[in-house]
């Protein structure tokens, strides 16, 4: 637990009120729930679990942590920041009544930080029913402003702590992978094989998954999102496994495909073709080059060899506190690549009933080719 | 996976179906998240990562399952509704442009499915800027009624499939503690000893945990919720799990408190206070009786031993798909108790910097005292 301290969050909350200021907002509010606890995590370290969470930085003044009425002592033993207040809007989605509870409610906080313009991170997953008084007590929707496109740049380029943090959450997942690669076999189930990974990637220092991972098999394996099921893998098959750890709120991933047995010659093409793409992909990711450009090329690459049809999306997307995290890199994408910009390279590729994922966490760097942060068993495992 | 068949499934929609011609509304729709999958999950069997989903039940016609760009292949494996339509607006939170992708909106599926008012269940969840595009298709917000409290009644009996469903994860949620019970030792961290669970919940049949689960031990102990950190932990010492299984999307919890080597008495004749009010529970919870009823006994023999302030909520909540879903038992509620019901007992207590939970799935019978859903080290679990 030495990877953040409390600077690393000073630092941070200080950022977002010059964002504040430029935008001439009166404060940034960012918001999180239980599966995308990013934004909140960044500010203040505290992760929300059943309830949902948000932290507001006013531009002059101290921040403070809104929590949900059953999340006290744990948001108090996480938080960096001191001041939190819980609000009942907070609650978890079976909405207990909490009698006697008396919390303030959002006029309460409006009028306490004399917010009149605010903008909201994490807008796209606001609730409805929570903007409403939100919005009474602001004077109106207009008073609130989608703030996702002025706070991410916070987010895009990391700090050497936040690279500590990714490439132990790298780390871990490969003892996720290597773990699976040496119990797997025949008639283990796709649940089965995930919990083996989370066992040996907390084992390994993880605090966590990095999001629910998965593996797919067979028919399964054609899934560009997944969960595990109880269907039981067999020999001469795609296995497919996204396995990432979490560090410190950082999150890496793991991307590789598994034959037991045979693996038939089609198959094999299939899964090259993905891992050249994948391995081009670092030499691309340079400083100072359009990530679009980089996209366009990676794609051309895939379609000149015959697969153009089993693209899906990529080659990248962000990662950090979020295994995916915006930006994506796609063929659409106009900004530049910096050096301390992190990426999982992700190469998903899939034809009819067969697919598979290469993917390892991806740093570009201030000269030549990127860093890859993960390569355990990064090659065709066939496995007798 | 033979406990649920695509005709519970069909009785589910039908029952849906019922709700909307009796409210005069044109459909029912639910809305779920990775983190909130329940509702999404009991109409289709579908269970969105990353992307949000929804189901749209129209009072006369076929359902559709609503789903992100992503998850077609995923989505379509696990699906029990045929009918399934993408929209960009389930896109992931990092929000990518998925260059050349052309995805029908809110306002084709209210003109396909000719919906002049519906209802929206999972109400509380929906993101204001999902909600602006539906409204607007819609003709107005006011054409969009929040349906959870019409909804709910669907989920609050459960059928025999799913109490075997329940049952199963309660069963696999004693293996996870179990595994917990053989390994612990000083110096374990606790993010550690939930991988071990993990693996063995997944090992004894659980697609997954049935929420992000945890161990908070020493000063951690008085989190309600909480979350699994890299502390070690020590002898004397309350470490306290919440560990559940999910077995076809139906969740269990067993919550346990555990001491290594000697327990202070104090903290000794805590515990028994509440493993007492914990026990009593059960004997309480009988078809017929008022739910607050319950909760107020409860409490009571708490206050009169003298932990009263040690109290936060309970003594159950509802569970299900969710592991924590709606109703809770609270001293407010005002329901009366029907066989084929289902709870957590849930009985919290903290005081200073320690506290513990014991929890256990609970069946309301037609006669007699509850059954007792997992037992498992359902004591004082002092370990030399």
């Amino acid at each position: 637990m030495d990877k953040l301290t409390k600077v690393d969050f000073d630092v941070r909350i200080s950022a977002a009120r010059e964002v504040a200021r430029r935008n001439k907002l009166d404060a940034i509010m960012v918001f999180s729930t239980e599966c995308e606890p990013a934004q909140v995590r960044y500010f203040s370290d505290y992760w929300p679990s059943f309830e949902t969470a948000a932290v507001l930085i006013p531009a002059k003044g101290e921040p403070a942590l809104l929590i949900g009425p059953e999340s006290l002592t744990y948001a108090s033993a996480r938080t960096k920041i001191p001041n939190v207040i819980q609000l009942m809007d907070f609650r978890e989605s079976s909405q207990p009544d909490y009698p006697g509870s008396k919390l303030p409610k959002w006029k309460d906080v409006v009028a306490r930080y004399r917010l009149k313009k605010i903008g909201l991170s994490g807008y796209f997953l606001f609730p409805y029913a929570m903007m409403v008084p939100l919005a009474k007590a602001m004077g109106g929707i207009k008073n609130i402003i989608p703030a996702d496109d002025i706070v991410r740049p916070l987010y895009m380029k990391k700090s050497a702590a936040e690279i500590r943090c990714i490439k132990a959450a790298a780390k871990a997942s490969e003892a996720g992978f290597k773990a699976i690669l040496d119990a797997i076999k025949p008639g283990m189930t796709e649940s089965e094989l995930c919990g083996i990974a989370t066992q040996a990637m907390t084992a390994a220092g993880a605090e966590a998954t990095g999001y629910p991972i998965w593996c797919c098999s067979g028919p399964n394996s054609n899934q560009a999102i997944s969960r595990p099921t109880l269907r039981k893998v067999k020999r001469g098959e795609i296995i497919h496994f996204s396995i990432g750890a979490k560090v410190e709120g950082y999150s890496a991933s793991i991307g590789r495909p598994v034959v037991l047995g045979k693996c038939p010659e089609a198959t094999l093409k299939f899964l090259q073709v993905g891992l050249d793409a994948a391995n081009m992909t670092f030499d691309e990711m340079r400083a100072g080059r359009n990530a679009g450009d980089v996209a366009k090329k990676i794609h051309q690459f895939i379609i000149d060899k015959g697969y153009g049809d089993a693209i899906l999306y990529g080659p990248c997307h962000g990662c950090g506190q979020m295994e995916c995290e915006y930006p994506f890199l796609e063929t659409s994408s106009t900004y530049t690549l910096e050096a301390g910009m992190t990426f999982m390279q992700d190469m998903f590729l899939h034809r009819g009933n067969q697919g598979f994922r290469w993917e390892d966490g991806l740093l570009v760097k201030a000269k030549g080719p990127a860093e890859m942060l993960s390569s355990y068993g990064r090659k065709i495992n066939v496995i007798d």
